[in-house]
């Protein structure tokens, strides 16, 4: 029973898992466009024609050509006839306008023949069959030209991207109904630890109910993956071995929490160990807090032991398995808030650690404090209840001073000074 | 057929909205806690107990007095005699530490009584039944103590706070698997417009597939509300107006999409002010792209008309609805990530009005450029597939000149500079 022997840094610990971990690409899956919000697609969606596909008014008003408007103005208002409306949806046929012409054009409907531009009804003036135009208005003015958006063949939206709100729009807009998107990669969540009982069921002493459990889930779920809820076993290695296997069968990818140290009881390492196709990666690693992080290789899925601790367990997560989880999806890693803030007090850090220090940021005015909170306290949840902040700190950095600007990723809102 | 008589400022339509809007809490939800991710808390989540409920070891070692370690040291090591070992879960009884002795604990396990902190392993030295300590422990080292992490009746999560995974962690570790959250709000989405066809529906001249819908439809699972597809219907008053009292029924809110503007065929507007229990809010608002959008009064309920042009939609959506929303569900607005880059060319504003601008983020090193992208095309999907993060101008701002930074929002990745 010893401590660690050798321990890696995050970036050594990633270099090396991606050395041997070689994805696939997960399979397709048709998904109705409704369903598709923030699922990685799996196709360059290309546009079948352009967009718009005709010449489109922007606005309410008169369709004629701009070289007609040349030298109107108030003290010289030029006159058009007008020959025609035409309404959203309307496309008509066998009309062409002549230089003294205008259509009445409703938003969103064709620009007829011959026109070139649209004056908007605010700056006409309506006088039976006439309209009066008080100045000048240039070519393609309130138009929104055919091909404008996308032409044909255009990529709208490329493979791999996250799809938005307004992915959805433009896949929309060429009359899709139904996309490719990868399959969402299955995570499995088991939790060792003989004094671990699940949420709902009464205590006795010495025991502690499961928070990381239902915590890794919940962030297996704001990546967009689908959790898969190993349960929770005591620390046996017989069983926790064939709880391991039996995930194996449906999930890409496995997240172990307890029995993530080197004690006598910490039978994780050796269970996983004990699998056909396995390689080490890595046991221990240079991150506070979650050191005794864990990663293997079993054929070609990753398994990563994280602590008991939430804290610790939650900082592996974002360091190590996050990075997997999106070599996986092949999407690329979605932009965090940020904020920047001076330290109100000193933090350090063991150089050669990556340190996750939570931290509370206040607004004071236009500028913020960052209170650190604590720097150890790996099973304190009240340190991630409190924060509002993550500080990073680097491998590279032995801290910061008090009155330091650093530059945190907010997890809630600024608290307000009083 | 006119222009929009009195323009509101962004401000002074939310204003006279929550003058009028009195919002009573959305009823409550007893949700499973592995259900419960982003919903709103509805209520002071407390502590029933100190947490930990016991001194708890936070690293494999050993339990022992720091008063009886005073002065070890390699030249001094101090000897205790293991008196019992004590697994995560275990609570033994009548144990108590003398002065030269410890019990080996395993993380997670009690520290029995006597013992007030714990040597870690790594720094112990065992023989047989003695383990030599070659440095001195302070008082409380490596103990996670009684009520550290919570006290008893603490408030752990309070009510309005969306659920984050630590907080779900937080709420499984006093032993919950339920919780109160309120109703996710219902809101419905009415398309109009004889123009406008569902995707996977086949298109004739003058005809577009709806893109406005599907992304409305979006943005309002993005704030992790509920949307009701009210459907999609040609530009008949009588339609509209039965389409909006059906969809009063069941939602909480409408967005109506198309008809926003004041052409003759415009009949959103005239459809609900025909409405019992209507009050005008506003109709125009300074807001680029977006103007044309309505706010109205029915009941209790708010109706918000927006632009048929996705831009336009989703703008007022963020800069109007979205408060609305946050009122409904009593929670705060999530803090976006936002970067600050050099704009690469001067954005001007029409002074009174907010400006949501479409632009690239380009990394440069360290540094970031902003390119506009364009400052009109409020049809234009490609201004914001093209885009990653928004440049919002406010009301008092003239515009931007060239090389001036700016802090702009992210809705996707910096693109790195070639």
């Amino acid at each position: 029973m010893k401590g660690f022997s050798g321990l890696d840094t995050i970036s050594e610990v990633l270099r090396k898992l991606f050395d041997d971990f070689r994805t696939k690409p997960l399979d397709l899956e048709n998904c109705k466009l409704s369903d598709a919000l923030f699922r990685v697609l799996a196709e360059d969606v290309i546009s079948p024609f352009d967009l718009p596909n005709f010449d489109r008014s922007a606005v309410d008003g008169y369709a004629l050509k701009a070289l007609s408007t040349i030298g109107a103005s108030p003290a010289n208002p030029i006159e058009f006839r007008i020959v025609a409306t035409s309404y959203a949806g309307d496309y008509p046929k066998d009309l062409r306008i002549q230089d003294d012409e205008a259509s009445l054009v409703f938003t969103g409907a064709p620009v007829p023949e011959g026109a070139d531009s649209v004056a908007m009804v605010e700056h006409c003036k309506r006088i039976d069959d006439v309209v009066q135009l008080t100045r000048q208005i240039h070519s393609m003015q309130n138009v929104s030209r055919k091909g404008e958006d996308y032409l044909k063949d255009d990529t709208i939206v490329a493979a791999s991207t996250v799809l938005k709100p307004w992915h959805i729009a433009a896949i929309a807009s060429i009359g899709r109904d139904r996309v490719l998107v990868r399959r969402k990669p299955r995570i499995g969540v088991l939790s060792t630890g003989s004094e671990v009982v699940e949420p709902g069921q009464p205590l006795k002493p010495g025991q502690v109910s499961n928070s990381t459990k239902p915590m890794l889930i919940s962030l297996i779920e704001e990546e967009r993956c689908e959790p898969v809820d190993l349960g929770t076993v005591a620390d046996d290695v017989d069983v926790i071995r064939q709880s391991i296997v039996n995930g194996l069968q449906n999930c890409d990818m496995i997240l172990t929490t307890g029995g993530s140290s080197v004690g006598e009881k910490d039978f994780a390492q050796q269970a996983i160990s004990q699998l056909d196709g396995y390689r080490f990666i890595a046991h221990g690693v240079r991150l506070r807090p979650g050191r005794p992080t864990g990663v293997s290789m079993i054929g070609d899925k990753p398994i990563f032991i994280l602590s008991g601790f939430p804290v610790a367990a939650m900082v592996a997560f974002q360091a190590i398995v996050k990075p997997a989880i999106l070599r996986l999806t092949g999407a690329k890693e979605e932009p965090a808030p940020r904020i920047r803030g001076t330290l109100r007090r000193r933090v350090s850090n063991e150089t050669g650690n990556r340190s996750y220090v939570r931290v509370r940021v206040i607004q004071k005015e236009k500028a913020y404090d960052v209170e650190p909170l604590m720097l150890t306290g790996s099973g304190l949840l009240s340190t991630l209840t409190k924060a509002n902040a993550i500080l990073v700190i680097d491998e590279e950095i032995e801290g910061y001073d008090e009155g330091e600007e650093v530059e945190v990723l907010l997890t809630g809102n600024p608290e307000k000074s009083e």
